[in-house]
This record gives C-alpha cells, sequence and structure tokens, in this order.
C-alpha cells in the first residue's frame, strides 16, 4: 500500500481543519468569549502538526480505491478526534468519548447529542458545532479536491469514497472542477436560505447555525426545543431546504447549464419527491385528530418527513408521541434516505429503486426464464456491477445493524431505543424513538456502546466499506510489513 | 400457462387431503367425540372435489418452474381453506378468518395461535391442529411426488417450490425416490421421538401431538401453557429432536449410507451447531440470575434456542420477560431459521452464511481488485446465479417484512408487538415479544392484519416467491386468456 500519500493526504486535512477552526476563533472576538483562546490553540496545533507531516512529499501520487478508502476513513478520523478537543479543554464536554460523540455526529452529519442543555454552550462552540455539519455535509475530501492541486494519481477514488450514493459521476471531466462546481453551488444555496431566514426574523446566528445543520442535513439544533420554537416561516423554509439539500447536486449542476430536461428526467429525484408526498399525506391524516389544525398537521408533517428523509433530524415536535403508522413511517424514511449525490444520508432512494426493481425482474424471471432483462434506471441499462454492490450494501447495511444493536444492547435498555439509535447514526439522521426521541439525548450510554455508534455514525457516512477495510487483516499486514518489514531487511 | 396441470395437481392434493382427515376421525371414534362427524363429512367432500377435478387427464404433463410455484402456491391456498372448514363447522373456531389462520398456521409450521383457551378443542381437533404441523413440514407435494405415479414432467419444480433452502439436489436421480427417502428418514425419526417420549411417561395422546408438531418444526401446544408443564426429560427430549428435525435432511440420507464423512463435511449443519452453542451460552449467562440454578439456566436457554432457531415455536417459559440480549439473540435466531432441506423455517443458515461471505469477498476486493474469487461453500465454489438469488431473496424478505408491518400498524399497535409478530410468521415461528409473547396470541389482531400475517406465514414457507408470483399480473392475463380468449375464437 501507498501509505507515504495517505499521511500526505491526512497532513493536508489537519491543515484545513487548522484553518476551518478559525471561524469558532471569530466567533469568540465577537462575543468577547475565552474560549476562542482554546480554539485558536487547537488551530495552531492542526496547522503545525499538518505542515509537520506534508513536509516530506510522497514519491507517487498513485493510488487506487484501496488507499482513498483507508485515506478517507482515517481522515475523518483524525478530523474528528481534532475537532473534539475545544469541547474537551473549555471543559463545555469534558469527557472524551462524549466530546468525541458530538463531533463525529456533527461531522458526519448525524446531529444526534450527547448534551441535554445545548443553550449553556458558549457560542464559539454552538458554531462550531453546527459547522462541523456543514463542513461534513459536501465533504472534506471533496473540498480538498477542489482547491489543492494534486498533479497525477487517481482521485476520483478519494472522491468516490467520499461521496454519498452508489456511482459518482465526474460533472466536468476534471475532478478539481467537478469538486469546485460542487461546493459552489452549495455556498449558493447556504446562502439563499440565509437571506430567506434573515428576511424572517431570525437572529443572524441562529440563522448561520441552522443554514449550517439544514445545508449539512446535519440537525443539530442550537436551542433546547430544536426547532419548536421557531415561527411557521422559518420552518417552512427550513422544510423546503431540508428537501433541496436532499436532491442530487447533478440536477442543480444540469438546471444551471440550462440542461432542464436532464434535470427533471433523474427517476431518483421523481421518485424522492413522490416518497415525501406520500409519507407526507399518511402522516397528515395520523395525526390531524391531535393537531390545532388542518394548517398545523401539514406544517408538522412536512417538517418532520423532510427532516427524516433527508437524514437531519431536526424536529418541531415529540413525533414519539405520534400513532404507530405515523412512526413506522418515519422509521421507514430513516432507511431510505436521500437522494445519492447529496448531503443527505440513509441507503439512498437510487439504491432503493434498484432494490425493488431487482424484485420485480426476479419475479418476470420466473414467467419468462428465458430472457435475461436488464434492469433499467433513467431509461439506461444497469451495469450489472452496480446492482450487485448494491446488493452488497444492503446486506453489509443488514449485517451491521444487527451486530451494533447486539453490541448496544448490554445496556439492558428497551429494543426500540437501541433499534432505533443504531437506525438513526448508521443512517446520519439524530434521533430516533422512546429513549433516543427527538425530546431526549444520547448521554446515558455507557462508553462502549457510544464507540459502537461512533463506529456506526462514520461508517454510515462513508456507506460502510472504507471504515469496514480498517479492519481487514491484509491493510494492517501491509501496514505493518512497510514500517517494520524494511527496517528488517536494513 | 398449461394451467390444467396446475388443476390435476390441485385436485390430487384435496384427495390426499381427504385420507388425511381420516386420522381426526379415527381419534373422535377413539375419543367417542362427535365432531368427528364432521371431520368425516369434510373428508368426503375433499375426496369426492377431488375425483371430480381429477377425472379429466391434462393433454400434456410438462410444466415449468412457473407452473410449479403456481401449483404450489394455490395447493397450500386450497389445502388450508379446507383444512379450516372442521374448525368452523365443529364452532370451536366459529370464525372463517381465524380459522383459516389457525390451519395456515399449522401447515406452514409456524404455530401461532388465536386460541386462549387450546385446552377447549376436542381430541379430534387438537390432534387435527397437530398433524397439520407433521403435513406441511415436509410438504404435501413431496408426499404427493413419493405416492403417485407422474409421467413426464419436470416435477423437481414442484419440489423446489415447496423444498425450503437455496438450491434442491436430488438425492437420488429419481425425484419419486428421493421424495419416498425423505419421508422414510422423516418418518422414522418421529417415530424415534414418539417412542422416547412415551419411555418418559408421556400420555400417549400428548406424545402423538409433541411429535407432530417437533417434526414439524410447528410449535402448536396442546396446553395452555405450552411445553412447561413436562418433566425436564421431556423437555430435553423435545429440545434435541428439535434441533435434530432443523438439520438438513440429505445429512441422515448419508449417515443412513454410511457416508460419514459428506455427512460431517456440510459446513452449514456445522455452522448451525456453532451458532446453537454460541446462543445457548450467551442466554445462560443473561438468565442464570433469575433461575434456579445451572441446571435450570441450562434447561431452559437449550429448549428456547432450539425451538426458536428449528423455528418450532414451543415455550417452557415467557422469555418475553428476559434480558434485553437474550431476547436479541432469539430475534437474530427468528431470522437465521435452521438448515436448508430440513423441516425448519427461516432463512435457513446456508443463506446467513453465504450472505456473510459475500460481504467478505466484497472487502477483499478493496484490497485486492483483480482478483475476482469466487465463494466457496464446502469447498465447492458457489455458481453467481445461487449467490444472487439469495441476495434478490434477503431483499425481497426485508421489503415484505416492512410492508406488512406497516400494513398491520394500522391496528395501532407496539411496534415490537408488530415487527415481530411479522417476523414470527414470515419464518414461520409462531410466538414474538410483547402482545405476541409466548403467553399471549394472535387473536387480537384486526382480520385485516389476520389475512396479511397469514399471507406472510405461506410466503415464509413456500420461500417468498410462489407467493408472490400469484400477484404477478401476467399469471392473470395467461389464465384469463385461456379461458376467455379461447371463447372469443370460437
Amino acid at each position: 500500500m501507498n501509505s507515504s500519500i495517505v499521511r500526505y493526504i491526512l497532513g493536508h486535512i489537519l491543515k484545513i481543519e487548522g484553518l476551518l477552526l478559525l471561524l469558532p476563533c471569530l466567533t469568540a472576538l465577537i462575543y468577547k468569549e475565552t474560549e476562542g483562546f482554546v480554539y485558536l490553540a487547537v488551530a495552531i496545533l492542526c496547522l503545525l502538526l499538518g505542515l509537520l507531516v506534508t513536509l516530506k512529499k510522497p514519491k507517487n501520487f498513485v493510488f487506487y480505491q484501496k488507499e482513498g478508502c483507508i485515506a478517507t476513513a482515517l481522515s475523518w478520523i483524525i478530523m474528528s478526534i481534532f475537532g473534539c478537543l475545544p469541547f474537551i479543554f473549555t471543559k463545555e464536554i469534558p469527557s472524551f468519548v462524549d466530546a468525541l460523540f458530538e463531533t463525529v455526529s456533527g461531522f458526519t452529519t448525524t446531529g444526534g447529542s450527547i448534551l441535554s442543555d445545548v443553550e449553556a454552550l458558549s457560542h464559539c462552540s454552538i458554531l462550531w458545532r453546527s459547522f462541523t455539519h456543514w463542513i461534513g455535509g459536501m465533504g472534506v475530501l471533496v473540498f480538498l479536491l477542489a482547491i489543492i492541486p494534486m498533479s497525477g494519481g487517481s482521485h476520483i477514488n478519494l472522491m468516490r469514497a467520499e461521496s454519498t450514493g452508489a456511482s459518482v459521476g465526474k460533472l466536468v471531466p476534471k475532478i478539481k472542477y467537478t469538486a469546485r462546481i460542487l461546493y459552489l453551488i452549495y455556498i449558493g444555496m447556504s446562502l439563499l436560505q440565509f437571506i430567506l431566514l434573515i428576511a424572517g426574523n431570525m437572529p443572524v446566528f441562529d440563522a448561520i447555525n441552522t443554514t449550517f445543520a439544514t445545508a449539512g442535513t446535519g440537525g443539530f439544533g442550537i436551542k433546547n426545543s430544536s426547532m419548536a420554537g421557531y415561527s411557521a416561516y422559518i420552518q417552512w423554509v427550513t422544510t423546503i431546504f431540508m428537501i433541496l439539500f436532499g436532491v442530487s447536486f447533478n440536477t442543480y449542476y444540469y438546471l444551471l447549464y440550462r440542461n432542464i430536461k436532464k434535470a427533471l428526467d433523474s427517476e431518483e429525484v421523481k421518485c424522492y419527491f413522490l416518497i415525501i408526498a406520500v409519507a407526507i399525506a399518511i402522516i397528515f391524516f395520523e395525526i390531524l385528530d391531535t393537531t390545532a389544525g388542518i394548517w398545523d398537521a401539514l406544517t408538522q408533517s412536512s417538517f418532520q418527513v423532510a427532516s427524516i428523509i433527508t437524514t437531519t433530524g431536526f424536529s418541531t415536535v415529540d413525533f414519539n408521541l405520534w400513532p404507530e403508522t405515523a412512526k413506522l413511517v418515519l422509521l421507514t424514511l430513516m432507511f431510505i434516505g436521500a437522494c445519492a449525490g447529496s448531503t443527505g444520508g440513509g441507503m439512498k432512494v437510487s439504491r432503493v429503486i434498484l432494490l425493488v426493481k431487482t424484485v420485480v425482474r426476479e419475479l418476470n424471471s420466473y414467467i419468462h426464464p428465458k430472457s435475461i432483462k436488464k434492469i433499467r434506471v433513467d431509461k439506461k441499462s444497469v451495469e450489472h456491477e452496480v446492482s450487485r454492490t448494491i446488493n452488497v450494501f444492503l446486506i453489509t447495511l443488514c449485517l451491521l445493524c444487527v451486530i451494533s444493536v447486539f453490541a448496544i444492547s448490554f445496556d439492558q435498555k428497551d429494543f426500540i431505543t437501541n433499534f432505533t439509535a443504531v437506525a438513526a447514526c448508521i443512517n446520519n439522521i439524530g434521533p430516533g424513538f422512546e429513549l433516543v426521541g427527538p425530546t431526549q439525548n444520547f448521554s446515558f450510554f455507557s462508553p462502549f456502546a457510544k464507540y459502537v455508534l461512533i463506529f456506526d455514525m462514520l461508517a454510515g457516512r462513508l456507506e460502510l466499506f472504507p471504515m469496514l477495510l480498517l479492519f481487514h487483516p491484509a491493510i494492517w499486514k501491509s501496514v505493518l510489513t512497510q514500517r517494520f518489514g524494511k527496517k528488517a531487511q536494513h
């Protein structure tokens, strides 16, 4: 394995994180908070370490899928470990595992918290917490690709490991420009939401944080009541932007270039909106009796459906108290998730479409055994390899869910808590039901269970395989031989 | 579609059912119960109808997978409808949907009941109820193949649709003899269990019923307390025979023919025993504090693990009250199920092995992208097609579970009840947790929910596709054109 390129990438990630940490420093300056010094210290630490590690350039820049996955997985772990340091040193979240949980939950855009009183945090910590969502939403490696010139090497492997969805297409031939276009759309849409929130008389600080959490489909609230305290206008703006950030960014690219036909022709996006409409309709009728009227029921059901399918995880109401079918709709949406190539998590609508089509094709094969029809999406036939990897994805997801639920069950919490905690973490949503419901938090879990959930969040964000690969003996073997095998040869 | 052969098979099934119904008649004679006349009347009805339908032989005996699946699905439905008539006419289960639920639960070897007081039934009804397990365990079409000479036609398609597991191997070149061997092993093992139970001073009637329910891995108890009232010896005999009936019958065939190496070399069987051992160990330690001692904990954990992994569903204890991890072990076992080619249900151990190997191979492909290694089971490489259908099986199972849980959620019962009710029906187990726990029953569900669960039980027993195929528009179209299209031509 080319481990020097992995080291080089990790160094760059540290440098970027150092720069990103300057934003909470600025916030501290504005609000005159002493916590800012901690952020500054950690920022300098990251920058220095990053510079040190990137001093020696790797001999060759070639890397393959394996290196791409490992670099991505390690980047996210390193980012989270350094990102949680300010929480510990400001003593706002003194325990390491709690601070790590909060940071991983931020970067992976999960939004599940261990804090029972968010409002007690300093402004700079609240901002850093929300900012991790925005960084994690589009991905820090995509950012790296957008700004740093890296000659040679197949960088598509980095992007592939970090981006969401089954297949990553380049919008333009050069990865660098694809990454830049994605970030420009991301920034543009975030700005638009910010302006619309400000127009609704939301305080600037709240609007920035809410935008960060919506754009990354993260879901950290900055109030203990999440979004319940804001006006219906602000809730509707958030609802709409959550849904928009759950759409594949390719759609916006096509829209920008006036390729309206291609933008509207995506089966995934159409299906995404259909699922949203059906889910809102079911929940609307289920909760109608218990709400203040039609408009209230519509606002609540739309907000919650948008929040869960896009895996954001904001809440305006304690949906844990909703009727059984409504809760089940939300649980299903948790697994379906948003569109591939968006900032949302979950399995992705495109995968669900393909899985359903696989079952239909199987049934057809019983009727016409000799006609082997390929599955078609967007009028193009799907490569056998794509279809196979999606099957494997589902199997892996099921296995990881089962193992995780087992691992955290030793805390002796009830099954719904365990199952929805794992579902909410693996799909990067945030709240689940019962003890991890929207009015609760994850603080009661044992440290071991928290580490399991941290792993699940990272695995879910990186679409399972990069994180699992870290446990593959071959990776360890190759690292160990490179370290010690070479020395032994000298 | 060759619908005349389907009709012909259905006729035979009715005749067989008529004959099988004579057993409860005999029981009624012994116990001098007037309910026997009802059974006799239904038996005669089945025989007459069967004769009528089979009067006209089909023109050609050729049928393919499609006809095999449809014939199997319809056979099971017809069998269940006629099989539930005695319950209705004796007024022991007056409601049609309840009687159908009970009969389908019997034939599919699920063992979930809608009766709160089993002991109130007449002897002949209790026996018929247990006997449906025994018939359904090995399968009535396999029985048909064993006794009725059907020249021509690819009967493997019938056997394939009814037998459990991913691939059905013929033990001997002729299907007829394979079917006979299977039934002889089945009868032999049942007799052995019966004798051992009698040796433990179990009443003959109880021993017959328990043997039927164990052999078919069904689980209908004949006491309201299921197996809790019997001695430890009887519980252990039942434990061991549940486990034995969950082993692939091919193993016994090889043992009979002294091919010990081949019998013991099966990865599936080894893995099956390993899972049982691990599950017993976990549960043993979890429940040790709450039981009367080591021996008691071992008896309880072994019995319950055997009962659930083989999808029998007997209980000696209310495992709904067990600690969370112990319950989770049972829930996982529900889906794993027994070995392929046994009388047990669930996904089957062989499928689970293949799914795990699929994930491992995927991870390996990241390390060595160019070496496309085939998955190997029992030292033979698995055909790509087998591996693909197993993936599709899992996808279909997941989808069917989600849709079913949704459908029954309108009753507004809690999630665990709904989820485990579906899991217990699809995997043909019987009891679930909470409201469908081992001390409860399924009677509280609405008729709609009961029909959904009836479908799930049948789908689970026939391994999903034959039942789903009944809903395929092409099947209806071909039947309708044959009926009305031809007439229109005249």
